[in-house]
């Protein structure tokens, strides 16, 4: 055995055992160094660490995520609006009268700049004609064959893929440790919820959204089932958050994610609670590896994730955690190598 | 060592494993053997044995519990109605130009013969001026205060401590077995949740009831608050249930159990999914140890826990178990020795 080999072979469980220290230390290996995710590690230890001034018991540890754009990207337009969209025409092919009705005729014509044009009006008519009226094991159909075949034009991968790695990784952090996370979206909660398990591992009674009611009915042979109804019960966006939260939740949240002005009221409500809370904000300042935009840090403002002057402002001001895509980000997709 | 000692001594660990074995195999030790509990041990058993036909995995087990009149006493008034009574006034020194109004002035009169006669629209205006109009926070901690101070008339102990012990049993039993156990109440959500984590070991996020909307707003200083709204989102009776289950919890139960016509469709519901479900009633038959109420078992009828003879041919016709406290039951409180 050579000089070199044998002092390889000596300090072999040292350097195995270095690595094994590394993995352990490091639950969120898709982030670079720096004070965001200082500032995630430093929270999980000091709720945790039994004896911490700021100890949180397990039943009290909840963190909720904002979906689109803090979970996966939101741009150019929602994935549910896209869902919709594609949805016009069975809708139409069920009732043929709306074929020459607005906005339906619009978007049958496939005229993009016609549709981007649609005002917030027409959209909440195409919500109302493909969200509601079936059932909801039919809605959940039609959404899981939709999400199994659509693609993002960009990646051409489904859209479901185009989750935040090191977002992930925040969330397995947080279970590994006691929390429970939900999604606080104002995307729809039914829609979020066909979904959520598989990508999130988050599971349906963890999906807080814009919720509509339904209706308890019976079908022919005297089967029960729940008809979706165009009557919204909760509109999770802004003030919309907080009361959804305690609608659902009934307990703050310890910690809570968002990117833009419709979770202002959620980051301002967690961080407003006793002890340690910990309230971020995802910045889409990477054009090249996703997008970048928001008027508070010179990007472009794009209609959806309003990052705008004063959400900064409040940030500064409260202490809440501005996280740079760019600069906090190794990887942002997982199917990137 | 005499030879009696040594056989003790012999036989003692098969004596201390016939010990561990009892207490293994009866985790309901307040029920009498009989169909109902043989019913619950075979659906646990069914559902949860990796291999078996209908096998339910983990994150689907989903239990739900009616609580007045399943889970605790309900008789001759609900509790939250004791409370809204008894707030009455505090309401009226809050707002003293009350004490001139009905329904008010009878409940501050005293007379229970003319209480008693308060219609339905009364009682919905002693509801919203005793449940609305504060914080969350100051609501949780008025209903707290009255919990620890109110107590029973006839067992003259707060009525937190009466609760069915067998029912307890049977939560803990479903939740050992990997079920995760909700409340699903006709009462106010927000009144259970205050006491629901300490009596059942069910925290607020699987308590589903009927809810009023809040508002997000801001105290002087800036802190933000949820004010409780008279604004009915959830009316979690009757067909309400399966659509406040679809709201709050986003999957069909496997087992619900309930104990009058307000628990129907959620019973319904649950037996109407696939694979093997289980749906209880508690029939109110011990007037020596609790009530005895419900004239489908020739029983007189209450305004409140209506188990009425189109439920029990319904029980009947469904498969659904009738579990009677009189012969089921071998303790009905945990007070009792």
């Amino acid at each position: 055995m050579g000089k070199r080999i044998a002092a390889a072979v000596l300090f072999m469980p040292l350097l195995l055992g270095g690595l094994a220290v590394q993995a352990q230390t490091d639950p969120l290996p898709s982030w670079n160094d720096g004070d965001s995710k200082k500032a995630i590690v430093e929270f999980v230890r000091t709720t945790t660490t039994q004896g911490s001034p700021n100890f949180v018991p397990e039943v009290e540890r909840i963190a909720t995520f904002d979906q689109d754009g803090t979970l996966w990207v939101e741009h150019p337009l929602y994935t549910q609006v896209l869902y919709c969209l594609d949805r016009v025409p069975a809708v139409v092919k069920a009732k043929p009268e709306l074929a020459k009705v607005e906005p339906f005729k619009t978007v049958l014509s496939g005229n993009r700049e016609a549709m981007a044009k649609l005002s917030m009006d027409d959209l909440m008519k195409i919500l109302a004609a493909t969200l509601t009226g079936m059932s909801v094991d039919e809605f959940r159909a039609e959404a899981r064959h939709w999400l199994d075949t659509a693609k993002d034009p960009r990646w051409k991968r489904p859209f479901t893929e185009l989750t935040y790695l090191p977002m992930l990784e925040v969330q397995k952090y947080l279970r590994a440790n006691g929390y429970k996370t939900y999604i606080v979206t104002g995307g729809g909660q039914d829609f979020v919820r066909v979904y959520a398990e598989d990508v999130y591992g988050i599971p349906p009674e963890q999906v807080v959204g814009t919720a509509g009611g339904t209706k308890y009915g019976y079908a022919k042979d005297g089967e029960p089932f729940l008809t979706k109804e165009p009557k919204l019960l909760l509109n999770d966006n802004d003030a919309g958050k907080p009361e959804g939260i305690h609608l659902m939740i009934g307990r703050r949240p310890y910690a809570a994610f968002g990117n833009s002005t419709g979770d202002r009221q959620m980051l301002e409500y967690t961080k407003a609670g006793a002890g340690t809370r910990l309230a971020m904000l995802v910045l889409h300042d990477d054009a090249a590896r996703e997008y970048a935009y928001g008027p508070a840090r010179g990007l472009p403002a794009t209609k959806v994730g309003t990052f705008t002057p004063a959400l900064d402002d409040e940030a500064k001001k409260q202490g809440w955690v501005v996280i740079s895509m760019k600069n906090d980000w190794k990887r942002i997709f997982a199917f990137e190598q």
